[in-house]
């Protein structure tokens, strides 16, 4: 018999936690227990999984007193910092979707088709990446591992869920032409150049997200890479356009096949006959799809990739549920 | 007494056909007679200009025998190539808004705040650049005077009306769950990598526009150039990221200065209040707004900047009368 676990989600009626219940469901985790945790606004409330209704219970230290095997938090980066080291001091496993613990060197920053390896040092606590980085380490890691990247360039186009419900809001209100709530200008027919807050260096938080946590993921602390990162009046699916060089010259065909053999990729690139990936093709969906692989003329061993995936999805629930699938496989749980 | 012109617009009641009529309007274009143009389907139409209402003619070989100083014109490609030289043979000025022309040799691709000299050398045709790269040309154009430009890569975010009121429909319906006509997929929350046509290369046609009117217009002829352009879900504004190298090192204040003294340029640069160039404050202005300009540290002397402009003003429009004026200050009408 297969052995189950207990189960905590902890932000359990946000975006993110929703949809991990989805994929828990879908991908028929092993659930023994499930817990369901928010704050004191959404305790109480009624969620369902599989047919059978929980009740969610606010988040108190005490919560993590019971017996629970792996906690996926998703809950924003000051839960984070405060329950996650006392479900850890517990025994508990947390996987965290937030930004808390990502760049802590004591702490694994995981994509499981990447460096599934990393989930083994972890002490307590696992970090999950953060979307729009999540998404590029698949076609960035296979490639990587064959011609050795010197430097990345990424500029993005974000979907408004990955502010969560109230970024949703104000793409659904805001065609109707209401004022926006979540973001500082309307998002609806606009493009901003601005996802998370503004950094000395004139670089926002999103944009330095993508540069550390690449590296760290990659094993590549010197990595070159840069990034502008933009929110676009779309509701699911990151898309990317991303510029790479590397050290050793490819054959085209060969970085398709390249992709092609990765993975938890879905190479769409026909463009002849209009395919290559977009966002509302990404959504729900759990792989990523990379398209219009192209030689980048103006530099030696230079390709453009277009990336996009769902950002609920892989960028966050898939990943998180997949890291902790990761530790039942390697009996780490 | 200020003389007056007899000005042809071509391609009247298409969208940039009328915005050009806004314009010329606005800027008080010393006008004598206008003579509107337009196919067969058009002819008949009236169209207002300052007050009086004009009928369209249908476009013919025997148009240009009228008494025309400057043609406008702004109909495709198709009808540039077998319309403009017939017009040029008849000594009107052409300058056409359409891709016929523009990588000729024997024409001149103009923004008439980056390299105004190039209309001296016309015979007859003078090419409006493509909105894209109109709008780049202005922050690369003062850049590069003073640090010698190496390496461009531009990511696109472009709006719909580029595509005429064709794209206008498709994103207008598409958020009522209509299906699109002009796009092949739905433009409504999507990205499109995939602006005109597929080359054998994997580029579109968008895209390799950018890498060789850049070259043409700032005279630099093996500068190195990339681009990945993508439709975007915005009615009027193209937003473009743009990655840099120059030869020369650089301070950062230095940039700002050199892009705040370039005519036709907004910088909107104050991150940490909000303040960045964004599509829909581009609306019916015709500046390119500079912004989120900040050192690309993952390389000697690397830059970062975000790009705006309304594509049907300065993208097409305006740059078109910018143009005409020119040529009336030259003294070459």
């Amino acid at each position: 018999m297969k052995k189950k676990f207990n189960i905590a989600v902890v932000g359990a009626t946000g975006m993110v936690g929703q949809k991990m219940l989805e994929v828990l469901a879908e991908r028929d985790f092993p659930i023994d227990h499930l817990y369901l945790f928010a704050s004191s606004k959404s305790a109480g409330k009624e969620v369902e999984y599989r047919g059978k209704k929980y009740i969610v219970e606010e988040l108190k230290e005490s919560s993590f007193d019971q017996d629970i095997d792996i906690a996926l938090f998703s809950a924003g980066a000051s839960i984070s910092k405060k329950f996650s080291p006392i479900a850890a001091s517990k025994g508990v496993i947390v996987v965290d979707n937030s930004s808390a613990f990502r760049m802590d060197e004591k702490v694994p920053l995981v994509v499981p088709e990447v460096n599934p390896e990393d989930v083994e040092w972890h002490n307590g606590i696992i970090a999950n990446p953060n979307c729009s980085t999540i998404q590029a380490m698949l076609p960035l890691k296979a490639l990587h591992e064959k011609y050795i990247l010197k430097r990345v360039i990424y500029s993005t186009y974000q979907a408004v869920s990955g502010s969560g419900v109230k970024g949703y809001r104000d793409l659904k209100e805001g065609i109707q032409g209401k004022d926006p709530i979540c973001y500082p200008h309307p998002i609806a027919f606009n493009c901003l150049p601005h996802i998370d807050d503004f950094l000395e260096n004139g670089y926002t938080k999103e944009e330095m997200k993508m540069v550390n946590e690449s590296r760290k993921i990659l094993h590549a602390p010197s990595l070159k890479v840069t990034a502008t990162t933009v929110r676009v009046p779309v509701f699911y699916g990151h898309s990317e356009s991303i510029n790479l060089e590397f050290e050793r010259s490819f054959k085209l065909e060969e970085v398709r096949k390249t992709l092609e053999e990765m993975p938890g990729i879905i190479v769409m690139d026909d463009p002849k006959n209009n395919v290559y990936p977009l966002a509302r093709i990404s959504e729900n969906k759990d792989e990523v799809f990379v398209g219009r692989i192209r030689r980048d003329e103006s530099i030696e061993n230079g390709l453009n990739l277009w990336v996009v995936a769902d950002n609920i999805r892989k960028g966050a629930a898939t990943n998180t549920v997949q890291i902790a699938e990761l530790l039942i496989e390697k009996q780490l749980l």
